[in-house]
């Protein structure tokens, strides 16, 4: 007799689309206010000064109002345009991936039984028939898109309006720093908020519409869906490496020529690389950020569901519990807008000492909330008692412990936060001891900084491993699985404090393009400073939900492939464990090299520029900034190539050749290697960025006595911020996806790989 | 029926203690032959010119003969008394720390059957009565002692012989480059020789010995000899890592004040650190290196020996196919004798182009010598068919297919020493471009040099992974024991050619503080540079063999602690798993930190001698070369104490608190993450270093464009080599210590963990 929840189904359907809208209504409606700031120089002449009707709190001094926002209107635009053609160049190689992975999904998962239409015995319950894995494959293909595609969509419109944003957040700047935080901030929720009521809309519409198919074949329903995570991490593959390589490459080329060859400031306007260096932010932040984290999303929603169907809940068919993660994601929703409304409503940021709590604020808000939030979830929708699919037995599980598996995930999620804050703020002792180290030159800076990084890992690693011993220990893989989801509930919050980073960093720059007063520009760097610190809190949370994600993942693949024990004492397993724990250092070496390339490339043609456009650097030529940006969208999306090859056939041919045990220790490896670099890179250039902002800032007695700029110390330190750049905006990110991305894709060719791999060993 | 083998047990009995004679009487000729180039000045006088009848080949100019050698003299007594200064402060360190855990290891292992004197059910053959586990608590600890000491004995030699050769090869250089090269090689055999030969013989000794007492209780005599292993991995925690600290304290600190601030060349003798730095090199890359060996090689042995003695070997009580380990590293000595011959009699060494293919000969004759040797061994010394203990089961081996296991891993130590060649040698591309790097500045050199180091490590790996593949596969933890004796078989050959490094760069620091002419200087920098590129070798080696005995003493753990399958899939293993790779990240941390802080002490004493101390800069008043001897002294030892401390109690804390699973995943995942790091720390260290040597020498065009000394490449060179240093020569090679002694710790302590092990689980 099977035990109901106090959730109706019919409910469930209507409480989840719900949440879905309510989330991109308010987005759209932040949207609407940040809009309210004119850029346009037509209107503000015929409204009010700057259309607003309440006057600037200071008048710039001897720069007129009009150039002043004619200026910022242009550099808009030009970034604007910027980030939309790596966009639309980014699609055209993405649409071929897209229709040749299609099409590759589609035949192995077709040949699995020879493309038959019959129907089958299911694989977990042989006594009932199954649909045809024809029809897995057809419908994991169209899972497949659909979740490439609403991504896309997602990073597309988090460009629009971060680089809509921008210009605006300076403008208002200008009134006053709680002004220009209110709009960057607003601008970033409006990411936050679509991504993830986008992602939870499309996800439940197509179990809506496969449900139709598929009828009371939840296995095979399930099982298609996973495609839709496939889908988001593979384009958050280009999103997070070309990306990357892409931000860097531009970062490192303005830089290289601009600061040490021709010694003019960050951001200046006669630099050629100045717009690609501000597209960068935006492609490498915001789209990159957006695609990474909708792809944990998609893909802990989805690992979630597969192991779902063929326990208790889908055995039965209790539509309620299945969709559980989904309940979880509806609620987050909800929460993050109450969260938001404090940030924006509820209090007002003064001064500028009062952005950093503001924002920390808002992640201690959601998590709180989002307790009782599960809470709820976990006592209407679950049954009190159920079974949880465990490598080839059934696992009772109650409710309460489905709930403490969220909350562990949740948790951790803060304390990864608040471990990077300490290990990357320049606020703590770390940081301060690295700026220190410059005192004796760049090697001692260089040294410190990596044992930094090093050290950082042990906190977030004991988290995520009480996490997964928790969660892992009451659920089996379900719980890793909800633990992620946990962890990744509060993502509007995550992404809109993540956004509000590069759209501040923009802003500054934009000020500096325009000419606008010191003030200006001191405002803009103080959100910006804090903005630092939330993208490395952002990257540590990234980081933490892509373990237990490609965990959850991995708990997928195993039990798909009908493998029980994955021992490590058999020779297949422990090559595998150990050569996967080599692969994220031939991909960190990939994309590092892939940055110093572009890099290359861009500094050739900057050199170009400065060489033969005559007056540029006295401001009396317009630099070619297009042909800049060309140089950085195409060098990043073919060194992408190598290091995405790496990820992408990895899994394929080990499955193939050597079976599903060697790709299980792969898998394991790559996670649990993957993991410590991605956080120590990460956490090392962060301290090493804030470590030079230490220096440069001179707040302290310790400080000044380092400083100022152009000091020893401090050229050591610029030293130190250099080779953090790609070590923590593209080769530490984007192992999140190597070690993802290899988890979802063995999960979606398990089949394949059950009835087919493993031939090298079948043939001696 | 039990088949005999061809050698019968009292050929055995004869062959491997006379091997073990044969070698150490080498060493001792070597060390006569070496002990002809007088230094004393006395006997120069009454013999004829330096004690040699021939010529020299050229005479100093304006530098009378008596003062040079009186010179070479009064240095070689400054560096030998800091070596040996160090060393007796060390013992006395270890002295105590050796003590407490040979108590420890008595108190744990007694508690087992609770000190119990009666005879019990043996584990593996319950039908057997075995000798008391409180026998086993008395002699496990007597052949810890018993490597501890052996380990102590052959290190205090090896220093004793590199520093007496130093200045040997000095003044032998004045002759010309072969005769120097010879004098530094025969002295690196002697180190080798004393080394291997006084492991084999005092391994062989302790196991009749054990035997009169044990008698046929096989599995209780190798239960018990395995504490020879941890003794000498333990006295390599010593070595390594307080070696690594001291060498590199010394060094940093001698270059930040010297090179940096009082702009004085490299190893002036005004630097009051030079003597330290002179001996931070014996310390650290000969007594280092050659306990991290020797510990690997009494690790694998007894691996091997404890498999064995619960395999058919053991059961039937065949005595000379259960001594095949040791049969095998007797014909190693055998073979590498004849290898030295080819360097040092057969050929001659005659022009500086000659010295680095010379040493790379070694490598490629003693493999090959040793291929035929393996197969001679395998042929007599094992039955043509046996039996092996598979986790839990029996299973069928040919002799044959231990002959491949044996070779596999022969092999693949000559592929990973030829790879870490090409990753590390200025010939070949991958330094070349990492100099090239320098073009754009230290921070490019930097991101490249720590690229080319991640990429190194892929082939190894393989290598690695093929090796693993193929002996598990044929003769599971057995297999993986004998292919690590395979790597380390040669053991002899590779530590003369290791030590011969050091010897060199001693040589060339003495030939430096003598005043003595540039072409000599010229010499015995080229015999340095080919000694850099073996030292890269020698660790990549020693890394790779430290991968494959920390994977045997696993398998005997796990063997030991009767566990038959180490499940991934389980919470208690992943977590281990997971922890167990961050823990090479948090030992790094601290030995980066360490010689940080102990480089820092050094620069202090340095200027405050340069400040306090006049004359001192003019060369008229003598530093205070001793002090700062005991201060890098002192600082190694304590700031050993935390990594120390890291490695010892995890397997102790683990295995008491959460048992032998968890212990498991731990093991698996640091071994899995660490080797990774060592490799690529090392590589990326050895190739800043000649980075910066390539652009210091000028060899070609391209090198010349990017030089000479002091040009702006040159400068961010030697921020490369400085951030290396302390990755190469500490936390790198301190990696194969933390993988090992855990490994190693864990077997010893297997019978304790299995019986009271996880009381963390069984109070929950």
């Amino acid at each position: 007799m099977v035990e109901s929840t106090l959730l109706p189904d019919l409910a469930t359907q209507v409480i989840v689309p719900l949440c879905a809208i309510v989330g991109i209504a308010f987005a759209l409606v932040q949207w609407l206010l940040v809009s309210k700031v004119k850029v346009s120089t037509d209107k503000s002449h015929s409204n009010s000064k700057n259309g607003f009707a309440e006057p600037l709190i200071e008048e710039e001094d001897g720069v007129s109002e009009h150039a002043v926002i004619q200026k910022c209107a242009e550099i808009q635009t030009a970034i604007s345009e910027g980030a939309t053609s790596f966009l639309f160049t980014e699609y055209q190689y993405v649409g071929i991936f897209m229709v040749a992975f299609a099409i590759l999904i589609f035949l192995f998962l077709g040949s699995v039984e020879g493309f038959s239409t019959a129907a089958k015995a299911c694989t977990f319950d042989a006594t009932k028939l199954c649909k045809p894995a024809l029809a897995s494959a057809i419908f994991s293909t169209v899972a497949f898109l659909l979740g490439a595609i609403t991504s896309l969509i997602s990073g597309f419109l988090g460009m629009k309006i971060a680089t809509y944003a921008n210009a605006r957040t300076t403008l208002e700047a200008r009134k006053g720093v709680g002004k220009a935080f209110i709009v960057a901030f607003r601008s970033g929720a409006v990411m936050g908020f679509l991504l993830a009521a986008s992602g939870l809309l499309v996800l439940f519409i197509a179990i809506n519409l496969f449900k139709l198919y598929f009828g009371d074949d939840w296995e095979g329903l399930f099982e298609a869906i996973t495609g839709y995570g496939l889908g988001g991490s593979s384009m958050a593959l280009f999103g997070r490496v070309a990306g990357g390589i892409y931000t860097k490459a531009a970062d490192v080329g303005a830089d290289l020529v601009g600061k040490v060859e021709r010694n003019i400031p960050e951001d200046d306007p006669r630099n050629p690389a100045v717009i690609a260096d501000n597209v960068g932010d935006n492609v490498g932040d915001i789209a990159g950020m957006g695609s990474d984290l909708f792809g944990s999303y998609a893909e802990s929603s989805c690992a979630a569901l597969v192991v779902a169907s063929i326990s208790s809940f889908g055995i039965n068919h209790e539509f309620t519990a299945m969709l559980y993660p989904l309940l979880v994601s509806s609620v987050g929703i909800l929460v993050c807008l109450l969260t938001t409304l404090f940030a924006t409503d509820f209090f007002e940021v003064k001064a500028v000492k009062e952005i950093e709590p503001a924002l920390k604020k808002q992640l201690i808000i959601s998590t709180a909330l989002m307790t009782l939030g599960v809470g709820l979830v976990s006592w209407i929708a679950l049954p009190s008692s159920f079974t949880i699919f465990n490598f080839g037995s059934q696992k009772d599980v109650k409710s309460w412990q489905l709930f403490l598996c969220v909350c562990v995930g949740l948790w951790a999620g803060l304390i990864i936060g608040f471990v990077t804050e300490y290990y990357t703020s320049n606020a703590y002792s770390p940081v301060q001891d690295v700026a220190d180290s410059c005192r004796t030159g760049a090697a001692t800076n260089v040294i410190f900084g990596l044992a930094l990084g090093y050290k950082s890992v042990i906190i977030p690693i004991f988290a995520i491993a009480v996490s997964i011993f928790v969660s892992f220990s009451f659920a089996a893989m379900y719980g890793i699985a909800v633990a992620a989801l946990g962890m990744l509930s509060t993502i509007a919050t995550g992404l809109a404090i993540d956004a509000y980073g590069p759209i501040s960093d923009n802003a500054g720059g934009i000020a500096e393009m325009a000419g606008m007063s010191h003030k200006v520009r001191e405002r803009t760097d103080a959100l910006d400073a804090a903005g630092n610190t939330t993208a490395a809190i952002g990257k540590g949370f990234a980081i933490g939900s892509a373990a237990l994600v490609s965990l959850a993942l991995f708990g997928a693949f195993v039990s798909r492939a009908a493998i029980s024990t994955v021992d490590v004492l058999t020779p297949k397993v422990f090559i595998g464990l150990l050569v996967g724990a080599m692969l994220p250092y031939w991909f960190s070496a990939m994309t590092m090299k892939s940055v110093g390339s572009a890099a290359l490339k861009m500094v050739e043609e900057v050199r170009r520029q400065f060489n033969t456009i005559p007056g540029i650097m006295e401001g009396t030529a317009k630099p070619d900034y297009a042909t800049c940006v060309k140089i950085s969208t195409d060098a990043s999306i073919k060194e992408m190539i190598p290091p995405g090859a790496l990820v992408m056939l990895t899994p394929l041919i080990v499955g193939t050749l050597f079976g599903v045990e060697t790709l299980s220790g792969v898998l394991a490896g790559s996670l649990v290697s993957g993991v410590q670099i991605a956080i120590s890179a990460s956490n090392t250039g962060g301290a090493w960025d804030n470590a030079k902002k230490y220096i440069e800032a001179g707040v302290s007695d310790h400080a000044r006595s380092l400083g100022p700029k152009g000091s020893d110390a401090h050229k050591a330190a610029v030293i130190g911020d250099t080779v953090g750049d790609p070590l923590k905006d593209t080769s530490g990110p984007s192992l999140n996806i190597l070690i993802k991305l290899m988890a979802v894709e063995s999960l979606v060719f398990a089949p394949f790989f059950a009835a087919h791999g493993g031939l090298l060993f079948k043939l001696f």
